[in-house]
């Protein structure tokens, strides 16, 4: 909402100033934060209207739409590889992703806390901004709430996002079947280690950096390379790992799953902080990994488009599903043992996203 | 994600139990507090589903998407005529709604404080189903965050509503024309008021009742009755009340408004609650008003059927859009003076939705 009498108060203080419960009020101050801070970042015409929502073109003929959000509370804010902004995008433009849809729009809503750094708050836009540019997503509309001090923690982020769904492509949870074949995109624990490290000030601090990504391009590759159909299962392993993911989906297919534990690609720091820590990182979460379930006749063309993206140079052939009425998933070790990995029991990492 | 493996669990105790870290982990408590509350209380195909979004028909040929999102924060999270469930889709029904759209999915984002009693959110859960029912929603996928205790404030709520926008529907802040008439649905202020009633335990606590209501009924009934051209502008007058929604319109449309002040209708406990807290009701919160600008010739039709609501039985013409380049928004009181109704400045009433 520009306005000719908004131009006469005095702009935002960006470098010192901080947030204040009038920024949520629905007034003078929520108007400038809106036009000075979020309209300028995102710019595009929808957010520029300064309606209550936007008006979007329909998708295209024969395509559905998808839906998904994600709430970010992340500590801290701002962590090697990203931030809350970044990871807001990620997280939704993941989901909408992994259900095979062509992400288009995103709404962003805040949570701030009183008191919290402008400044803060407007790198972490800006971040979102850029995030949202790479990934060809745009933040078309938004909501600013401010609670006093002591009733949040600096920025909490609800993105929602709306998605193409192409005709042809149905990837879910409950596709699997026993013999598809279990691949990943690259090395796992990457995510929750940079803010665990970060956390704890561990030596490792500057090695491990999140893995944060939007994961379209890479799923717009597979569905490139081979038939919709023979893509079963696409699914990011965030918030309880790998481990938590392939429960999920070996609980909605009806399948068991066998999983080769040297295939499993861990970079070394990640390895090293996860002994430090007692942690498996099978456990810990990514921001920017594909896991994908396909027929076994189209796994070699699959392995081939993920190696071939930029996001997949370290992709792996990991496992199967196999035909097993108990629904488990279980780990071939490098001594040729085997163990039974499963749901993730509690919580090892508070906050992690 | 139901699951076999997950009814061995101890079921949720939905009557003693708390939140804990664990339910936001993305392991078996969460899935068990997706399975055993919310995915029962929204009961629908998509949730079961447990995939990470929801796939959705596109609108009918011709029908544009309006996305809107909000978070409530509302404090307290029980308040007289509703809580911050039934709150969060009324709020976010409503924005579509003002837009001309058929609201038609939710998305529902929770960030719960570790300790929050599960028997109320329980009781917000059930609230915010009923609320989606009786407005024609379904809430199709979500998402759950816990934080630790003192980083939050029981739940925060943000939902995001997709709709579907008719041809020739295109209501916005900025259509407004010198000579409009602006009518309003009801009385206001009696959101705000109730809010701040309970939280200073005055005496009028017991008479002053939320508003808190879906509009979408109420727009499709105007759309009914007169062309949709003549709909100039629709909003909700919430945070910063009917003076700063009418500033926003002013300011969006360039153009000015004058308004009888003794037309605009305000409780007698309402009244007498904003004189003892110094108050001015044109700044207090609505959660469950329209304010309508449409063309001179159908001001009659749109005033009838507004009246012809359940929700718009109190309606008035208020006054009407002036030629202003200087966009003031007008009162003339009821001793024939003249006031200007600026923007709100600061925050009066936080955390009232």
């Amino acid at each position: 909402m520009p306005s000719a009498r908004l131009a006469h108060a005095r702009p935002l203080d960006l470098r010192n100033g901080r947030i204040e419960l009038a920024f949520g009020a629905g007034g003078r101050a929520m108007a400038q934060l809106i036009t000075e801070l979020f309209a300028r970042a995102f710019a595009n015409d929808w957010l520029a209207r300064g309606d209550d929502g936007a008006v979007l073109p329909a998708p295209g003929p024969g395509e559905r739409l998808v839906m998904a959000t994600d709430a970010h509370v992340v500590s801290p804010l701002f962590f090697r590889g990203g931030d809350i902004g970044s990871l807001s995008v990620h997280g939704t433009v993941n989901d909408l992703a992994v259900m095979g849809a062509r992400p288009l729009y995103l709404a962003a809503s805040f949570i701030l806390e009183e008191g919290f750094p402008l400044a803060d708050l407007a790198r972490i836009v800006d971040s979102m901004a850029a995030a949202a540019r790479a990934a060809g997503v745009a933040v078309v509309t938004g909501d600013t709430k401010v609670v006093e001090q002591g009733k949040g923690d600096g920025v909490f982020i609800t993105t929602t996002g709306i998605g193409a769904l192409p005709a042809g492509r149905d990837p879910g949870g409950a596709q699997a079947r026993p013999g598809d074949v279990v691949l990943l995109s690259g090395r796992i624990g990457d995510h929750g280690m940079a803010i665990m490290a970060q956390r704890e000030s561990l030596a490792f601090d500057a090695e491990i950096v999140s893995d944060s990504a939007p994961l379209n391009g890479l799923v717009e590759a597979l569905y490139a390379a081979v038939p919709a159909a023979a893509i079963r299962v696409l699914r990011d392993p965030t918030r309880g790992g790998l481990a938590t993911t392939l429960n999920e989906i070996a609980t909605q297919s009806g399948v068991g799953m066998t999983l080769e534990e040297a295939a499993i690609p861990v970079a070394p720091q990640v390895h090293a902080a996860c002994e430090l820590l007692g942690l498996d990182p099978l456990y810990v979460a990514n921001e920017g990994k594909l896991v994908v379930l396909c027929a076994p006749a189209h796994a070699d063309a699959v392995l081939a488009a993920l190696r071939a993206h930029p996001l997949g140079t370290e992709a792996a052939r990991i496992g199967a599903a196999t035909a097993d009425a108990q629904h488990f998933v279980q780990v071939r070790t490098a001594l040729g043992g085997r163990r039974m990995v499963d749901w993730l029991a509690g919580e090892q990492l508070p906050r992690i996203c």
